[in-house]
Parts: C-alpha cells; structure tokens; sequence
C-alpha cells in the first residue's frame, strides 16, 4: 500500500477535480431539484451528488479498474486487488441545498484495516485538505502548505464540534452533552468541515453519531495523516462507521472517551 | 439619505477591505491569543476585531468625518449630520477562533429609523454581500451579480437557521423550537453568513435572540434590500437588537410571527 500512495494520491485529486466540475454548477442554483432519500426525515439527494459520483467513478474506471468501490449514491463495485476507494461525493448535502460553503467532496482509498488516503474537498472555496503516510495538506486561498494538528490541551480548554445537536439517539445525545459539558467552546453545523478543521490544527475534537463508512473513512485518512486519532466511542476502529470521536492527540481523545464510556 | 447611498457604498467597500487586511493575517493563526469578555461564559475577543474596527473607523475619520459610531470594540462615537455606522468587526468570533469560513465583517449606516445600507463581508473565502435602496449583490469567488431573497413558500417546506441551539432564555428557545417543528430543514452555526443566504435566496428564514444592535443592523439593510423582512419577534423594529426574525418574504415572515407570537 505505502509504496502506491503517491500514484493513489494522484487519482484522488483528478477525482477531487472532476466531482467539483460535476458539482459547481449546481450550486445555489435556483433550480436545484431534491429527492428526499427518508421517508420519515429530510435526507436529500440531488442531481449534484450523483454527477459527482458519476465523474469520480469515470476518473476510477479509467485509472483503476481493478480497485473496489463504496459510494453513497452507486453503491459498492467489487475489485480484484484488496484496495477499496470510499466516496461521499457530497458530504452535507442539507448544508449545500441551503447554500452553505461547508459541505465536502470525501475521497478515501485503503484496505480491510482502514483508509490509508483521505481527502476533504470545497470546492466553493477552493480548499482541498488531504493526507496519507504520516503528511497532510492543506491547499486553499492563500496556498499549499502542511498541517497537523494542534497540540494537545485540557478538555477545559478544547473546542468540539459536531453536526446536529439532536446527535442520534436519546442515549447519544447524552454522551455528546457530557463531553460538551466539559470543554471550552461547541460550535455545530460543519459537517465534514469540522474534521477538515481539526486535520488542520483549528479546533481539539468532533464527536458525531450514526455515521456511515463514507462519511467516516476520509476524515480517518486525514486525520490520521495529521497527527491525531478516530475511533468509535469505545475506542475501536470505526471505518465501517457508527459513534465517532475525532481528537488532535492522543491525550484529548482519551479524555473524552474516559467521558463517552458511560454512554456506550 | 438616499442620494447619498452610492457615496456612503463606496466608503463601505472601503472600509471592508481595511477589515479584510486587518483580520486575515490573524486567521487561523496557531498563536492568535483570545481574551475572554464574558465572566460568566466564553465571548472572546482577538487583536484581530480590535484591529479590524480600528481600521474601519480610520476609513470613517478620512472619509466621513461627520458621522457617528456605534463599533462592537470600540463603541460610540458622536456625530453632527444623523448618520451612524454600525460596526461589528468580526461578527460569530467563535467561529473565527475555530477556524470556520462563516464569520463576517458587517456593516450598517443609516439614521434613528434604521439602517439603509448593509454589508457582510467574508474575506477569506472573498464573498461579499451589501445591499440598499432596494438592490442587493454578491461579488465572490464566481463573479458579481445582483441576489434577491427567494420566493415564498409554506413553513413545511422552508429552510430555517439560527446559530446556537440554546438560542436564549428557556422561553426563547421554545419559540425557536415551534417553529423549528414546521420546517422542513434546520441548520446551525453560521452567524451572520446565514443572513447573507437568506439575501442570496438560499433560505428562507433566520431566527436568533439576545442580539446586539451591531449584530442585526447590516443583516436588516442587506436583507430589506434584496426583498426580505427583518423585525423582532412581535414584528416591530429590531436595529436596536434583541429577538429577531428574518424572512425571504412578508408571507414568510408573517407565517413565523404567528407562532412567536405565543413566546414574547
């Protein structure tokens, strides 16, 4: 794997380049039609989402036909050689139909262990964040340089994000609170935005719930490329998604799942 | 005051892009000190609104001499024509502080019956929204253009923001609540970039409470003049702060009043 990452990194950002293409003219369109995906919520699909997921598709068919595929919209595409690339071709799409620029294109490549590439993409604002093998990158408006994430504090002192403040359930809104409870500053409505901001040193932890492989495996591969650490709330690999807990370091992670243990 | 509102845009455009160089140096900057203006909670304030306002009102002293002002930071300033501008260097700071691309730079002017010009800037990713006399645009990182808020629509199919879930007092968040119950989608976090989607016609509503004068003023000249409403929660004027709703449409708006009414 650790030999191909640059080749694979490579492809990540054609995908990244043709998904914003795909996405771009959709945006804070007028006419942006929606679908709602569940029956008893909001959870809308657009033309945008799978267009983006159509283009990074054809950038895989074309360049790696023998690697397997788990998207949102298409589904899972089986392959031939253990890697699987992972996409969420619009992470926050209740943030992109009211406009905001926080939602991301994720892309993550990697193995049965997890993702070992993760890339968060706005395209709006032209920031791209990615990271594999120990390096992670941030290339936006005023640049390309690497980042990592920040140094590790008291949870007193730390500021938390995450999504919705509903969380999940009753019992996972709970836990979230107890955490909450404890740090400095919660900000909410990010969506993956949030795990971009902590890959890059800005904020401490991002605690979220009922999540979906795809939703998780590029902040894992960022995350991880910069410094800190992902697992469910029990502390166990969660690329196949559920209970997430991001943190900057180490330290900051086990502080907050001394506080999650209770709710798990 | 109307023939004078090409002058006083111009100022403003001035005085936004003195903002923009004084705060986005300090974005993001891994030794950005914050200083804590609330005893009782966290409200910080960074070298970055001090120099923000700083530079604005060096804009003010040049240009306009004879106005008023009323700055987050710095305070009010007596005039000699009628005319005050409303300055809030970066409002959502605890956005800026984590990082977030959705704080902004605002600014009003006008007289005692409210603002007739109304701007929000966000530099980092170079959107900025203004709006007076009854047209409002957007210059951004797709060009320039005229906005105007969105068509009407029934609260069951309307997209509502506001930035804190806690939203105020308990009886304040229970009629943020009521309303929240009809719509089809709630989103969170945004600060004043919510106002600005509502100009742009991407939402259809904003409702906050506990503002200050210098939060809601250049939201109201922005969003009245890309055709929306903005009052306090019994429909009287609300450039003074305190609870505000603003709607895309008086249909809208009236629609949300119906069920404040219950909560003031």
């Amino acid at each position: 794997m650790k030999q191909l990452l640059p080749e694979l990194t490579d492809v990540a950002h054609t995908m990244a380049d043709a998904a914003s293409s795909a996405i771009l003219p959709h945006f804070r369109s007028t006419d942006l039609g929606t679908e709602n995906k569940d029956a008893g919520g909001y959870d809308p699909v657009t033309v945008a989402d799978r267009a983006a997921e159509q283009a990074m598709r054809a950038v895989l068919a074309d360049k790696r036909p023998m690697d397997a595929i788990l998207g949102e919209e298409f589904g899972a595409q089986s392959g031939q050689n253990g890697l699987t690339w992972v996409l969420d071709p619009i992470d926050g799409t209740r943030g992109f139909v009211a406009g905001t620029p926080t939602w991301g294109v994720l892309i993550a490549v990697g193995d049965e262990k997890g993702p070992a590439l993760g890339m968060i993409d706005q395209p709006y604002i032209g920031e791209r964040f990615w990271g594999a093998d120990g390096s992670a990158w941030l290339k936006g408006p005023r640049g390309e340089g690497p980042i990592a994430t920040r140094a590790p504090r008291r949870l007193s002192d730390a500021v938390l994000f995450t999504t919705f403040p509903e969380i999940g359930t009753a019992a996972e809104r709970a836990g979230f609170e107890a955490v909450a409870d404890q740090v400095k500053l919660v900000r909410y409505g990010m969506d993956c935005y949030a795990y971009a901001l902590l890959a890059a040193g800005q904020i401490d932890l991002v605690i979220e719930a009922g999540l979906n492989s795809y939703d998780i495996q590029a902040p894992i591969g960022l995350i991880e490329a910069a410094g800190g650490v992902v697992t469910d709330w029990s502390g166990q690999p969660v690329h196949e998604g559920g209970r997430a807990v991001a943190a900057s370091h180490p330290d900051v992670h086990r502080a907050a799942l001394d506080i999650l243990a209770g709710f798990v």
